[in-house]
């Protein structure tokens, strides 16, 4: 198994809600910053223009289970691993860490997709970039 | 089975992102929408100040599954359904649809917590609570 | 001066923070859905595609004052009014209000926008729009 | 003039609206992270818990002019200065800046107040406060 890629995050006032906590709907946002970092440490965005329209990764699956909650200026580590690849999609496991004791998982899975105004349609993932994320996948 | 409670949520301009849909984070703040709703139609807040403290429910567990996405006005039904009730916690599934057809399905797992202050703990569902929860279960 | 265009808007749980009451960016938010809510009752909608691309409205200046604070499930009544149009460019006064009390103020000023691609042209407001824009400053 | 408080903030995905810039009203919370960051700076928190409460700095006025977009993925410095001090009152301004060009610039203005449950009373700055503040505004 290859080592997560790791951010830091701190968690800003926006972050929390009325009881005192990060609002559980922000680790999805967390998560993708997780992602957006781990795609361009191989050198691609997730959001690629092209002649024809953009290439982008839509979730079809997304899931976390918390078992502490995160405050304001708690440094919030993410550790993610992509865990699988198919012809069309990735996956990915998120680990919350604060302090190093793991306080939330979170998962989830996207489709390759070319995207051309309003339309979005499922394609193989581009050789060159799943080069790049199977390398990832090898340690 | 009972029928699901539900409101229609239009989609702002604030709740999408740069491919033009609405950012999956943002499902898990419609689906808290309507499980307010619902907590409401039962003459019950989500949040109860007590003098010791405050009635809260952490969410435990969440997840969403994404057939189609929605876009700016749409008018999405929320149709939530209480799906178990433990001793201490409530699990909840949420449709998402538009037109009719289903574009999405998420699911929540909360625990009745008492705050104080910074820290949480894990109480019984209070017996006034539990009845009218699980009136609604009955049909 | 017209009656403004009004919307009610019940505070949601992801809308607070750990001051327990909404934060401060979200009442730009709740002045965008009343804005969108507005322009629909003239049949229009603030974001209309053609065949060159999108006509919207960017923000060049926008405030908010804040008198009193609004809290979890509160209903804040969004009442908003055209108070100036330019040959490309609109702006709105928005009073909040709990109660018929006014808890703050917000004013935005927008430009209408032709945008292709990733960029934005400003253009002069379409006769069509113009039209039932200044009806509404008639009363 | 002393040198503002500055740092950059990559523009996240879930930052971005659906004409693919940041949403007008998220430069409010980017406003927000370099002047927590600018009280860190000073040893200090914005949120401070005491035996009676908290001390929070509730905004009372904000506004943002916009000068050009900022897209996903932009590295935007925010440059962060104290304008005014007064007996319970901060006040502050905020460039946000891409390769150099100033693309917005943000004001606000907050009062001190200590927070008891759901009340708010504004208090004078306390001295240890005022201090670390007024050093920053000698340059």
């Amino acid at each position: 198994m290859p080592d997560p890629h790791k951010i830091t995050r701190k968690v800003q006032f926006a972050d929390t809600d009325l009881a005192g906590v990060v609002h559980f709907s922000n680790y999805f946002r967390y998560m993708e910053e997780v992602e957006c970092s781990f795609w361009r440490s191989l050198g691609i965005s997730v959001n690629i223009s092209d002649g024809d329209g953009h290439i982008g990764w839509p979730r079809v699956a997304v899931s976390c289970d918390y078992a502490r909650p995160a405050r304001f200026e708690d440094d919030v580590e993410l550790a993610i691993t992509l865990t699988e690849i198919t012809e069309k999609s990735v996956s990915f496991k998120c680990e919350f860490r604060i302090s190093g004791v793991c306080i939330a998982t979170g998962r989830s899975s996207a489709v390759c997709c070319l995207t051309q105004g309003a339309k979005f349609h499922s394609i193989k993932i581009p050789d060159e970039i799943r080069e790049k994320l199977q390398a990832t996948m090898e340690g």
